[in-house]
C-alpha cells in the first residue's frame, strides 16, 4: 500500500441521450435568431423535463449555412463535474467536432453561440478563448438571478469587453420564454445547486 | 444524404501521460503551501518541456491530510479544447474522483486549489461552482500578460468576490518560478494562443 501510485481517469462528459432524438435533420437550415434561440430554450425545457440538469440549453451555428454545428445542455449534476454548464458543453462540442480548439482560425466558420441564459461569469470567461465571433443570449442575468442562481463575479462593462475581442452580444432573444423555463424550474423544486454563495445572498 | 441525423461524440480529455510519472506516492503527504505550489509549477515547466501545453499547472489537494486529490495541465491545444486550462482540467478530475459536483458538499474534504498562474476570467468564475474552499496562486495575472495571455475580463475585486462566497484567496506562493515558467515559454517561440485578442492589445 506504501506504494500505492495515483492514477487518475479519463473525462468522459456526453449529452443526454434525449438530444439526438430532439435535434432536426443534419441539413436542416436556421433561418434566424429566433428559430436558433427557440432550439437552445427547447433543450433546456427538455433538459428539465428529463431531469438529466439544469433549466440551461445552448447551441452553436455556423452563420453563413444556418446550421448547428453543436447543442448543449447544462449536465452539472449526473456528470459530476461543475464546469458542465450548457455553453461549455456545445464549445467543447463544436471544438470536438471541427478538431480545433479556435472557432475562429482559419478556415473555420463564423461561429455564434446561441445561449438560453446570458452566460454567468465562467461561461463569459470562457467565450473570447473559444473563437465563436457572436454571443446570442435568450434570459437575463436578473432572470437567473431572481429564481436564485448565483451568476457569479462577472465584470459590469462585460458587453464592452466581448466587443473588444471582436465578439458582438445581442440579447434578449425569445427572452420570455427562456425566463419561463427558468420559473418553471424553480416552482417544481428543483436544486438550485450554487456550491458557493455569497453570503449577502444566502444569509 | 437528407436524412442524415445529427450525431456527436462524447468529450474525452485526459492527462498526458507522462503526468502519472511524475507525481509523488499516493500516500505523500504535502506539507505546506511551498511543497504544494512547487508540484503546480513543475506541472507547468513539464507540460512546456514534453510541448503537450501551454505552461500552466495546477494541483488540488486535501487540506486536512495534506494529500494531492488531482494535479492538472493546459492540454488545450492538443485536446482542441479551449476550456482545457490547468485548473479546469484538476477540478474537473477531482470531482470525477470524488463522484461529485461540488467539492465543497457534506462529506468532502476541504478542498485547495493550487495554480502556478492567477485564473483566468473563465478559470476565476469556475472556482466558486467547484466548490473548493481555498485559491493558492503563483505567479500573477500581470507576469501573464506581460508575456502576451490575455486573462480575460476579471472583475476588479476578485478576491473579495471570492472571500464572500467563503473562498480564501492566498497570492505570491513561489510566484518568480512561476513567472519563469511563463518568461521560458514566451522566449522559446511557443504560441500565445489567445484566440480572440483584444484590439488594443493585439493592434
Amino acid at each position: 500500500m506504501n506504494q500505492k501510485m495515483h492514477a487518475f481517469p479519463d473525462l468522459t462528459f456526453r449529452l443526454p441521450e434525449w438530444v439526438a432524438s430532439v435535434m432536426p435533420l443534419a441539413d436542416h437550415v436556421f433561418r434566424d435568431d429566433e428559430e436558433k434561440m427557440r432550439l437552445a430554450v427547447m433543450l433546456a425545457k427538455e433538459n428539465v423535463r428529463h431531469d438529466t440538469g439544469g433549466p440551461f440549453g445552448a447551441a452553436i451555428f455556423d452563420r453563413d449555412t444556418g446550421r448547428l454545428i453543436a447543442p448543449g445542455v447544462n449536465i452539472v449534476v449526473p456528470a459530476h463535474w461543475s464546469g458542465g454548464h450548457a455553453e461549455m458543453v456545445a464549445l467543447a462540442l463544436a471544438q470536438q467536432n471541427l478538431k480545433t480548439h479556435d472557432l475562429g482560425g482559419d478556415g473555420m466558420p463564423f461561429c455564434e453561440l446561441f445561449t438560453s441564459v446570458e452566460p454567468c461569469a465562467m461561461c463569459l470567461g470562457a467565450v473570447p478563448w473559444s473563437g465563436v465571433r457572436r454571443l446570442v443570449c435568450g434570459a437575463r442575468d436578473e432572470d437567473a438571478r431572481k429564481v436564485g442562481f448565483d451568476e457569479g463575479p462577472k465584470p459590469d462593462n462585460w458587453i464592452d469587453e466581448m466587443e473588444q475581442r471582436d465578439i458582438s452580444v445581442t440579447r434578449n432573444v425569445l427572452r420570455e420564454e427562456a425566463a419561463g423555463v427558468l420559473r418553471e424550474y424553480a416552482e417544481g423544486g428543483k436544486p438550485i445547486y450554487n456550491a458557493r454563495q455569497r453570503r449577502s445572498e444566502s444569509n
